[in-house]
Parts: C-alpha cells; sequence; structure tokens
C-alpha cells in the first residue's frame, strides 16, 4: 500500500450494491408485458428474477453496480479507488470481484459463504438505447456494518455512495456510519441519487442525508425533481442549490449543470458516436467529475470530464467502458 | 412437439461443449507472455484457467461452444435444431441454459450434480479483431454416450459435430455413436474440424471420420491444410474433393470455396462493417450454410448464406448474433 503526501492510501471509496449485470436485447411489449417502468429500476425477488429471465432473450454478462460502475471507471483513470459491496461466493460474485480488481480497484469485502447468490440485474435494452433494470439483490443487501472494512474508509480521501442502498435496511446504516467515519476523519461524502423511484421510496431520509453530510450530490432530472417535488428542472435546481457543496444534475441529451461556488456552470453533452446503450452513464459521468475533482481541476472541467466518459459508454454495450478512458481524457480534453 | 411432413420433429441436432465464454480486451504481449498462439485454442486446466483469468482484464460473458453458436444461429433462422452439451447446475450452466433455449433451440441435456463446473472459454481478443481462445473443459468433457439422448439424435434429419470433442475420449464415443445412429435413420453428418491444433492432436482419426461418416464437412484453410499436411490451400482442396459429398473450406477474408457435386463454387466474404471480433465466425457460417441446406438452396446460394452470417456475427464482440439473422436475411438474399 502507496500512502501518499496527503497521508491516505486511496482517493475515493465507493460503498454500493454489488451487482452482475444480464444485458438483454428487448422491446417495448416486452416492457409492458411484464409492468415494467421504462428507464427505471425494479427492486424483484428471487422468483420474479427466475421468470423474467426465464422470459428474457439471450444475455451478456457484465460486472455492474452503480458505485461498482463509478468506482471502476476511476481506478480506469489511475485514482486510487477501492469499492465495498458484498457478493457470495458464486460464480458471478468471482466475476465482480475479478472485473472491479483487474482495473486496479481495491476491493477485500469477503464474499459471503452462506445466504444468497450474488445480486444480479436484468437489463432490458430498447432500440432506443434505453436501459430498463430488474434487480435482484442477492447478497448485496445484507451489507451490515459488520462488512464495513472501516479502515478501507479511513484511508480515503472522499467516500461515495450510491441512493440504491437505501433499499436496504442494514445496508442504509452501514452507509451512514461510514459516512460519519468519513466526515470525522476530513474527508468529503459524495452521493448518486440512483433512482427517481427510489428516491420516491425514501425522499425524507434522502433529503436529510442531503442536507446533512453530502458534500457532492449528482441526481439527474427525475431523481431531483422527485427529491424536492418539483415540477420542471430549473426549480429543483433552484431548491438545491446552497444545500450542498456541490450539486451535479445530469440530463441526458441536454448535458448537465453543476453547481458550486455560487456558480452555474452548464455543460454539453459528448457525443463520440450513435448511441447504443445508456447504462452506466450516470455512473461514468461520476467517474470523470470525480476524477477531476481528486486532481484539483475547475468545477467546469469536471464536469467536462464527466461528460466526456458519459458520452464513451452509451456508445457501447453495458456500463463498464472497454475504451481506454485515459486516452479518451488525452484526445479530447488533454 | 411438432412431427413435421419428413417424419422427423427437428431438422438439426448438434453435439459439442457447452462453453461459456469470457471475453476480454487483449494485446499481443499478453498472448506472448502466456505462450498463447494466436487464433488457436489451447486446452487449460482448472489452475491454468484461474491463473490466466486472474492476469486478464475486464470480461464479457456471453454463451459459447462451437457446435452451440452454430445451433442457436440455426435457431435463430427458424431451423428446427436441437443442441446436446453437458453443463454442470452451476449459474454459468444457468447461463448457458438459458441462453440456448431462449432463441427456440431444444437443450435438454441434463445438468451434472456432481464434477467439475461448467467449461468456460477465456477468449483474448486482439485489437486485429483476432480471437485467442484458452478453454478449461470442465463438465463438457465428461460428456459420454450415457447422456446421449439418441431420441434426440433419431428425430433430427443431421446430426452437427465440432471437432473440439476429439479431445475427450467418452465425448468421440458419444460423437460416434451418434453419427452411427444418424446414419442408419438416413440422416446426414455433418462435421466443422474447430482448430487446426485440435486436427494436429487427431489427425489419422479426423481422415478417417471424414472417409467413413461426414457427408459435410467445414474447415478453415489452417484446418484442411492441417489435416492431409498439404502445403497450400489449393492442394488441400484437391484433397478433400470427393471425400464427402460437401465440403465447405472458409479463408477469412478471402472469402470461401464450397465443393459438393463435382463442382466448385467460390464465394465472397461479405462485409457488413467494421471488424470487432472474429470469435463464432465460422460458427455462424455453418449456421447460414446449413439453413440454405435445410431449405433445399444451391450450393452456392448457401455457401452466401454463410457468409452473410459469418459476416454479421464478426462485426459484433462475442459469437452469437445480436442482430436479427432472418431480418439480414431478407434485407441482401431475400
Amino acid at each position: 500500500m502507496t500512502i501518499h503526501a496527503d497521508g491516505r492510501s486511496l482517493d475515493v471509496v465507493g460503498i454500493g450494491n454489488a451487482i452482475v449485470d444480464v444485458l438483454v436485447s428487448s422491446d417495448d411489449a416486452f416492457l409492458e408485458k411484464h409492468g415494467l417502468n421504462k428507464g427505471g429500476m425494479a427492486l424483484v425477488d428471487a422468483e420474479q428474477a427466475r421468470a423474467l429471465y426465464e422470459a428474457a432473450g439471450p444475455g451478456l454478462e457484465t460486472s455492474g453496480g452503480s458505485a461498482a460502475n463509478t468506482l471502476a471507471g476511476l481506478a480506469q483513470l489511475g485514482v486510487r479507488a477501492g469499492f465495498i459491496g458484498r457478493v457470495r461466493d458464486d460464480q458471478l460474485g468471482a466475476i465482480f470481484s475479478h472485473d472491479i480488481r483487474s482495473v486496479g480497484a481495491r476491493f477485500e469485502t469477503p464474499a459471503a459463504s452462506t445466504g444468497a447468490a450474488t445480486a444480479r440485474c436484468l437489463i432490458l435494452v430498447t432500440p432506443d438505447a434505453q436501459r430498463t433494470m430488474c434487480t435482484y439483490l442477492g447478497a448485496s443487501v445484507d451489507l451490515e456494518p459488520a462488512d464495513l472494512d472501516l479502515d478501507l474508509v479511513r484511508q480515503a480521501g472522499m467516500l461515495y455512495l450510491e441512493g440504491y442502498l437505501w433499499d436496504g435496511e442494514a445496508a442504509k446504516r452501514a452507509f451512514l456510519a461510514a459516512a460519519e467515519v468519513m466526515r470525522a476523519t476530513g474527508g468529503q461524502v459524495a452521493l448518486s441519487l440512483s433512482d427517481a423511484f427510489c428516491v420516491e421510496r425514501h425522499r425524507q431520509s434522502f433529503q436529510e442525508l442531503v442536507d446533512g453530510h453530502v458534500d457532492v450530490l449528482f441526481a439527474n432530472e427525475a431523481e431531483i425533481t422527485a427529491l424536492y417535488q418539483c415540477d420542471g428542472f430549473e426549480a429543483a435546481m433552484e431548491q438545491v442549490r446552497g444545500r450542498c457543496a456541490i450539486a451535479v444534475l445530469t440530463r441526458g441529451a441536454l448535458g448537465s449543470v453543476v453547481l458550486g461556488n455560487g456558480q452555474v456552470h452548464r455543460i454539453d453533452p459528448w457525443v463520440l458516436g450513435p448511441l447504443v446503450d445508456t447504462t452506466g452513464a450516470g455512473d461514468l459521468y461520476a467517474s470523470g467529475f470525480l476524477y477531476g475533482l481528486t486532481r484539483g481541476e475547475t468545477l467546469e472541467r469536471c464536469g467536462q470530464l464527466g461528460s466526456l466518459c458519459a458520452g464513451q459508454v452509451i456508445t457501447q454495450l453495458g456500463p463498464r467502458p472497454r475504451a481506454s478512458l485515459p486516452q479518451l481524457v488525452a484526445e479530447h480534453l488533454g
């Protein structure tokens, strides 16, 4: 382990659901038949997961999980990244563990030897490149304070949390415990709201979390308007202003807005090729943004880095960039 | 089960290794460091598989297996297809089973409840789109006559075999037993030689098999020259001529040659887009060709159908077409 001048061995540590994605080409009729909200994330139990998978077409499996995608992207960019999440000691757990370690992230949460299988997310990709997710949380939801490597948290300058964890009581407690440790060591806390339906389920506690613990907030348009029950984007933007040091609001093809230091930066989306699959767009935006932040870049530049990384991942299937992000950054923002 | 006018319920039944592929972006230096022959298939044991996987980058998992890819392609094209192969009752086995059934192929070989894990093939894709494979045969190699659903074989008009099975003694016996049943019911036997190194390992018995049992032979240039120890493609072509009713010889970017009915048909390659990954090119050529054959098309047309399907699969990552093959055929050869 290398301890740098800042006395820390990691730049960012993330806590999230450790998930393997199953990407399947689908269509609107399938979503309708199975009562799925296009673009959203639905939680399913083991039996529903089995039935949906059986009905779906052939899949492509790849490591996923929102915070895990962000941390894998950060590691690829050369940021010292660690991840905390819970898999089972099964084949999908081995795939998840290999993939995140193989890009250089630290992942040391012990695989559970009993209980539910490694989490899976059936991602139905429609011809318009939208993704609709059905998540079986499996082992992932049982993440609890005892699993939490607080030493790993203490080694990092920033803690990154995904809102999806809010759906599990134990995971939520682990999440808050880690945030308090991070604050106590003088580090920063970043949160991604993850999903508008998840925000609907936990609005009150998300508002308290943002006010009390969050330095950097990531949300897309649906999430931020759900959080403050606003009619439009501009109204939601006014609501969040000043509640945390930095708010990063993404709007898909409309680009993104970064609020911080009393300023508003509007960032263009980055178009690198035909749109294939939006899975991981928000996660990789966060990778690029936090990469910039750890290097002390301006907020505008951080937004551009986020936009570039998101722009890459939507030109491919799946949420883990197969192109070289450092090369991309050197080419476009070098 | 639908029994058609021909008294059979299946057009083609395949026997092969039931494998899940792990696709990893790699480079020549990695191949050299690990002593791997570019473009070839090496067999590895569980420990070698673990070590190679650990050294490799993040992967994308997708169902594979040479004959399984061919049968999945056939099923997608509307051919009544069945597959026989052995998985373990583990997560990768469930993925393999789902994927082949989800395109409409019959797959009823019971998953083994003991023994080695489901077979995995680490496929290293280099920037030139070549693939180099390291296969851990796992449960797949234990396919034996007892696993063989001879009823399924009897229901089909054609038996399709992959040469890779020759690497397992029990699988080889299962393979010959099925070929004899197929001949006895008046059906045809097709064989794909699979890999030049596999041909080197079993040259004599492959020659006997071709002479004694095979109606339709698929081979690429390296395989057919290895089989007859010829210096060049034209010499190998002369050697195979007349040894089986139809010989289909593929040559990558040089196109393919179909020998049959005393004629030689030279077929152009089909270029549908930039070359991404050659995994599955030969397997999907066989899908297109046999699709044509089951519909009574001319040999030239069968070759064009093979070339088209191969042309599609090399424009994507992985050996199972994510584009609609029936739509492709309607557009280009309708």
